[in-house]
């Protein structure tokens, strides 16, 4: 089957109409109709092969909303081995062998059909009109939920919401979101939905109202103002940094309350700094977290149809893509850029 | 009650024979007959003031060991607020206002008959045949003990401890322990009793032998040997760090395995740094831990006596404080100084 899709022929190359062929429909696959696609930081990090060698052409998108049927989701992965424990335990994004990645990974399990002996054909993302997905990876996406707003769920909304259930999160606590992209909106909706005081810790003045108006965060700090910072001291029992960036972790971990959790989700090109005694005195925790697996993608879509969380956004056509990567660049996007794929 | 003590009479003086006052007995105090204290390297740092100003002169010790009819021990503190959430929740080691420690700390709070208006007497710590103390700040020492051996479980012991239980270690689990002074030691013998598979990662080979064959550590991983370091990659559940000195982050993560934590108990004076990737892919953890509570405190002697867990250690008389002082700086004991008050 063949789909219209936008690709990037060469790296770093404009992202234009191309053509692909989808695999014939296995017994265990969906063929999904695309209707939507968000661009997420990673597609620009990609496509223009910033984190090492990628796979070209290559068709961005792991923020993938369409229909068979039923309104479905497909997130950041197609495939994984099935057989180690993180698998067994419904932790497919941590793997032991590698999930098969939406795009720019290769079909490396035998039980593929498009697995190869010279290591698997190469998967392409959700920048298109079709795709062909192991019904295993695919997601039911709640009714009530307008489609292009959900999509950005499948990366951005689970992201934020796998480490607050996995590090235990609870009703009441305090909650801080450090950054204001399309995770940190998600982690301020999310947070919010689950019954605790969120606090946005931003590097500019200019996001305050959006954050308090628009998204409901209850308080604001701003990072370069010495009496936000030190009101803030000691006051939260969790904070998920989605800063992308360098940034002074031991200020954000003054922040947490004994036994305060800091959970990293934005990945900063350089390594970062602290002292022991950032961390000893009120045995603070400094982890991360890595999407999240099949099983609690469902779990927080349901959650976020219950609580009617879609993704503020932007919608485009498919000749503006390029231009969004720049944009997404520059941090000029309230919140998420979504591909209609009916444009293509 | 006057008591016989060694002392730092100035900053880095040496420790020499000395005389102190102990205050009347309190309704809710005890006066402990005082046989025995252990050198902590944190003795070191500020009888020589090197963690910033301290109180002259000073009688160090935070390892006591002695009687009140029975055995009993008291650790790094002799006070706290009782007030705030971490002490009524039995974490007086986290108090909110601060704990008072057992020396170099002033008795702040008014419900001692030590405390004044202008911030409270100075407190005097273990090396001195007695000391006087609030009974909800003393623990008692399981009776199958030697006594000498397990004073330092007061310290040492608790600060390996209390990770251990806090951070969810479970027996079958695969446990490491970064470096080999008092507290790795206790470390290794206290993971063994928990029912782990106990790894050493040691600077140097020089210390394979005692680890394995006088500790029952079961694996030993020289650092600097490329094959050990690799052979170990993602394997452990939980590293308990002691090394307090700069040290190389990122590859002690690469022994962890998914959910893995890297528990923090010794200080370095650098900051130490790592890059996002070091902990997001597999949802690592890096935290840390300052001694315990005093309920924990008293759970951890009970487990040590259920598994006749002392520290080792080299009896020394009160003249060889300072020289002790000396080697404890060149890692030149095995694996603690334990103080005999009876040669003061």
């Amino acid at each position: 089957m063949s789909c219209k899709c936008y690709a990037a022929l060469v790296p770093a190359g404009p992202l234009v109409p191309h053509t692909i062929e989808r695999r014939a429909v296995g017994p265990d696959d969906v063929a999904i109709d695309i209707k939507y696609a968000g661009i997420c930081h990673s597609d620009v990090h990609q496509a223009r092969e910033e984190w090492g060698s990628a796979i070209f052409p290559m068709v961005p998108g792991h923020e993938i909303g369409g229909f068979v049927g039923d309104k479905v989701g497909v997130g950041c992965m197609v495939d994984s081995c099935r057989e180690c424990q993180s698998c067994k335990e419904g932790d497919e994004n941590y793997c032991a062998t590698g999930a098969v990645m939406t795009y720019n990974g290769k079909y490396k399990y035998k039980h593929c059909q498009e697995y190869t002996e010279d290591g698997g054909k190469p998967t392409y993302g959700g920048y298109a009109q079709s795709i062909v997905v192991d019904k295993n990876y695919v997601c039911r996406i709640p009714d009530n939920l307008d489609l292009a707003g959900a999509t950005p769920l499948l990366c951005a909304g689970i992201t934020v919401y796998s480490p607050m259930a996995y590090n235990g999160l609870k009703a009441g606590q305090k909650l801080g979101v450090a950054g204001l992209g399309g995770l940190g909106a998600m982690a301020v909706m999310i947070g919010k939905a689950w019954g605790c005081e969120v606090t946005v810790l931003s590097r500019s003045e200019g996001k305050r109202e959006e954050a308090m108006k628009e998204l409901k965060a209850d308080k604001f700090v701003v990072m370069s103002n010495d009496s936000d910072v030190e009101a803030a001291a000691s006051s939260l029992d969790m904070i998920i940094d989605t800063i992308a960036a360098k940034h002074d972790i031991p200020t954000y971990l003054s922040f947490l309350r004994q036994n305060g959790k800091f959970v990293m989700v934005g990945v900063p090109a350089e390594p970062l700094d602290f002292h022991a005694f950032a961390i000893i005195p009120k045995r603070k925790t400094i982890t991360g977290s890595l999407i999240g697996g099949i099983r609690e993608t469902q779990e927080m879509l349901d959650f976020c149809g219950k609580h009617n969380i879609i993704c503020p956004h932007e919608l485009i056509s498919g000749d503006k893509i390029s231009e969004s990567y720049d944009r997404v660049v520059k941090s000029d996007v309230k919140y998420r850029f979504v591909i209609d794929t009916s444009t293509f």
